[in-house]
């Protein structure tokens, strides 16, 4: 059975303003020394995997020409342009379909576009473990992330001790306050959820029919003009009728037969990447806990976060607990604590109508 | 007789950098919102006291282009260009002797180029009282400041409370320590000394060849040539000679017959801008006390002062008494504590040889 990788590239990346912009958000810009781009990193990972010409990336339609740019080696009947932003459910709903259409069944592998992964051979080799088990048998596999610290930001995956490398899973958990995140960091019984599945077309479309049947008819249209010139006409038609949703919320937490769901917990080093606070844990740090990157002058600084430029100079002094990121016509000083409260910025600038920030 | 007003205009600023460059030093800035330099504000203040054909600028020969496009109703022949920087007593001496050469024996009234002042007519009442006493009687006559706090980076002034508007100096101290500044303070018998000093021409020459001998040599031979073709090669020839002391140390500390020195306390807000600190003082505070001047987004900050563009968006979140200066190619973010540490940025980059910052 054939194996295709949908790589979602449709966020916004507001957190990580003033780097990330309407025009060029998150996942199109590159965080690591290496150069490469979110985007491209993730296309990369899966290369052992999932043959170039089956990957597809589903964005929104105005960032379809920067995922051409980067992806050049793809087809470009592979980007599966959005011509509204729905959330993953639609995202993958569409993928699936047309995936379907092309190949019959296949295993689908849906992974987000922003996150960093530490080590590509233990990634691959989870993601071998999730394909197969995915091919063998009609399961929903997400790929789940031991905690490293209890984080409140994520949505959790209660798994069943008994399996081998792969586990039921019991329940999904939304975003969790610090006393369950806590108590589920400690018990080592939660995973994770990172937003990476792993399942036949057959299985999720299935599932879309199953919880949100709205959308059946308008994917089945979609899967029946794919690579006919109404396609284009078809999704402006259909997609902007889709409700909005995540696969999480709309699927993965309705779900009550929880024999077919499967995890694998995953420890290679993931980062969602989900604030500039981040990047600190990618960074070379300094012996004052600094991580900086730039033009930069530190007079006695600690535990400060930079993303400049080789060009201008920031000058630093006596600081501490601060993120700094400097573009050519933004900047943005932000206390660690706060650095959620970007997105504050971003509201702000749309509010006042300062479109040339954003 | 004549008075004469000499602007001393030769400083680096350093403190007020990334605004204040070798090529443009804080002198050369506005920071008010009327947009007039320090040196503009400077020259117009005395606008009543003295007439413009008699107001001279000693400063530093790179900056004498500077001086005649901000003040370009001054005579040419007024702009004294050091060759080299000695410090305020050979800056004295230099603009005393031409004064003299050019109306014999005259008032002179020495002033910083960058301090800032809030009473225009206070100031004008201050300095009209010691221009009055300095033709009247050989006297030096210095412009105290009564305290506004224990400040420890001034020199202080011990004045005798027998007196009118203009009292008697008992001693001139150095900048003291926490506790003799909180004493002075505490006292009301203390002033600020704010380097603002009026006197006959022959009064401080007279001063210079006692404290300061080694100058009268080199003093007498730019009088005898200012005015003539040769007069650039002898302020060549002898300026580097001279050497680099304040006249504060070199004489105002030194001169043991008081009976002489008088002091008129000032009350106009003066502010010798000492460090970007020094902006609160004179900026708009909003109920948080932030003092913000830029295209600004501000999210749940206190206490940050920010010295920006109307270009480039500055975005601030979560911060607590942070100074931030951003200009074109350089981006200074200060804890407010250490304002003063902005000259070991400046040290930083000489030695690192980054020149194009400095």
């Amino acid at each position: 059975m054939k194996t295709a990788a949908v790589i979602m590239a449709g966020g916004k990346g507001e957190r990580f303003w003033p780097t990330s912009r309407e025009k060029r958000p998150k996942q199109f810009h590159s965080l690591t020394a290496d150069g490469k781009t979110l985007l491209q990193l993730t296309k990369e990972r899966i290369g052992d995997i999932v043959q170039t010409e089956d990957v597809y990336v589903v964005t929104n339609k105005k960032y379809a020409n920067l995922v051409r740019e980067q992806l050049p080696d793809i087809p470009v009947e592979n980007i599966l342009a959005e011509p509204v932003d729905r959330n993953t459910a639609p995202c993958i709903g569409f993928a699936a379909s047309v995936i379907e259409k092309k190949y019959g069944d296949a295993v689908m592998i849906a992974l987000p576009s922003d996150h960093l992964i530490k080590s590509n051979t233990l990634f691959r080799d989870s993601l071998k473990d999730a394909v197969d088990i995915a091919e063998t048998r009609d399961t929903l596999v997400t790929i789940g992330i031991m905690p490293v610290y209890p984080e409140t930001g994520y949505g959790y995956i209660h798994f069943s001790k008994n399996g081998g490398s792969i586990y039921k899973v019991l329940e999904f958990i939304e975003k969790p306050d610090f006393d369950k995140a806590k108590k589920y960091f400690d018990s080592g019984e939660y995973l994770w959820n990172s937003g990476m599945f792993v399942w036949k077309t057959s299985v999720i479309l299935n599932e879309i029919r199953e919880f949100i049947p709205e959308l059946t008819e308008g994917l089945e249209r979609i899967k029946c003009y794919y690579q006919t010139e109404d396609f284009d006409h078809v999704l402006e038609a259909v997609y902007p009728g889709f409700k909005s949703q995540s696969i999480d919320c709309g699927i993965m937490e309705k779900i009550t037969d929880l024999s077919k769901v499967y995890t694998i917990p995953g420890s290679f080093g993931w980062n969602d990447v989900g604030s500039w606070l981040a990047l600190e844990r990618i960074r070379l740090i300094d012996k004052n806990n600094n991580a900086l990157q730039g033009n930069i002058v530190n007079i006695d600084c600690r535990d400060v976060l930079v993303h400049g430029s080789e060009k201008r100079l920031i000058a630093l002094v006596g600081l501490e607990g601060i993120v700094v990121v400097d573009t050519d016509d933004a900047l943005l000083i932000c206390n660690k604590e706060n650095t959620q409260d970007v997105k504050k910025v971003v509201e702000f600038l749309k509010k006042h109508d300062k479109r040339e920030f954003l």
